[in-house]
């Protein structure tokens, strides 16, 4: 007789993993969340503002923190993909949709999202997201004056 | 007769180009700085505070317009990588030494770098800066209230 626990999540390609976790934030799972990132003690994560969070129980608490506040409504879009066999780059604007005293408004988020190949599937081994725009950020803009 | 001309730089190591990476930084150098990115249409880069740059033309024109301004004494210190065959992450504390009304100072950046293993060697195909802060970042602190 088949087992009936459902196989786990075979996260085929850096897509399929990338829905993952955005789909987590959104639902506010922490295991799914968790269950999208490398099991490697030097996963990197920085949050809009936040400091380098290191290794697997770091970044879990910070999510955690966050969950304890809600669910986080962010999607994905204009993905730019840079593929290798075993490792690929995705350069997501994140909108982020929130509840405000005027109102629902959206956050833009400018976010690095890094996988590598494991023989668990593609996994997350870094993500960095920059504080968050009121405008949809523009594309490919001379930089103004930046530290660097 | 052998041609004088030097060999390209191998860049036979992520570390290799990374350290190139920000020599030419400190040094104003271009060219030097343009040979350890990949030469691919989807390489992106988003400065401190800055939009998404992608493709070779958007980021040599921000950094063209930085070093009008002068260098970039950027040091990266407090390296950590995830290394695979043909990638490597490297997650890194920018040290940048500035010039202010009240003195040198310095600020700090966290920065995620991304290489892959090309027929050219490792290059640079993901630089990603968070805005500096004035003290050294703290490691895996847990993340206070942040967008995501």
């Amino acid at each position: 007789m088949p087992s009936r626990k459902p196989p786990p999540s075979a996260l085929g390609s850096a897509d399929e993993t990338e829905a993952q976790f955005y789909e987590a934030l959104q639902q506010g799972d922490i295991e799914r969340l968790m269950a999208a990132w490398a099991d490697d003690e030097e996963i990197v994560c920085v949050h809009p503002g936040g400091p380098r969070l290191v290794g697997i129980a770091a970044v879990r608490a910070a999510f955690e923190s966050m969950f304890s506040h809600g669910t986080i409504d962010a999607h994905p879009e204009r993905v730019r993909r840079l593929q290798s066999p075993m490792s690929a780059v995705h350069s997501v604007l994140e909108r982020v949709n929130l509840m405000t005293p005027e109102g629902p408004r959206s956050a833009w988020v400018i976010a690095t999202n890094v996988y590598q190949k494991t023989p668990q599937g593609w996994r997350l081994v870094a993500h960095h997201a920059s504080p968050g725009l009121q405008d949809e950020p523009a594309e490919a803009a001379q930089a103004s004056s930046v530290l660097h």
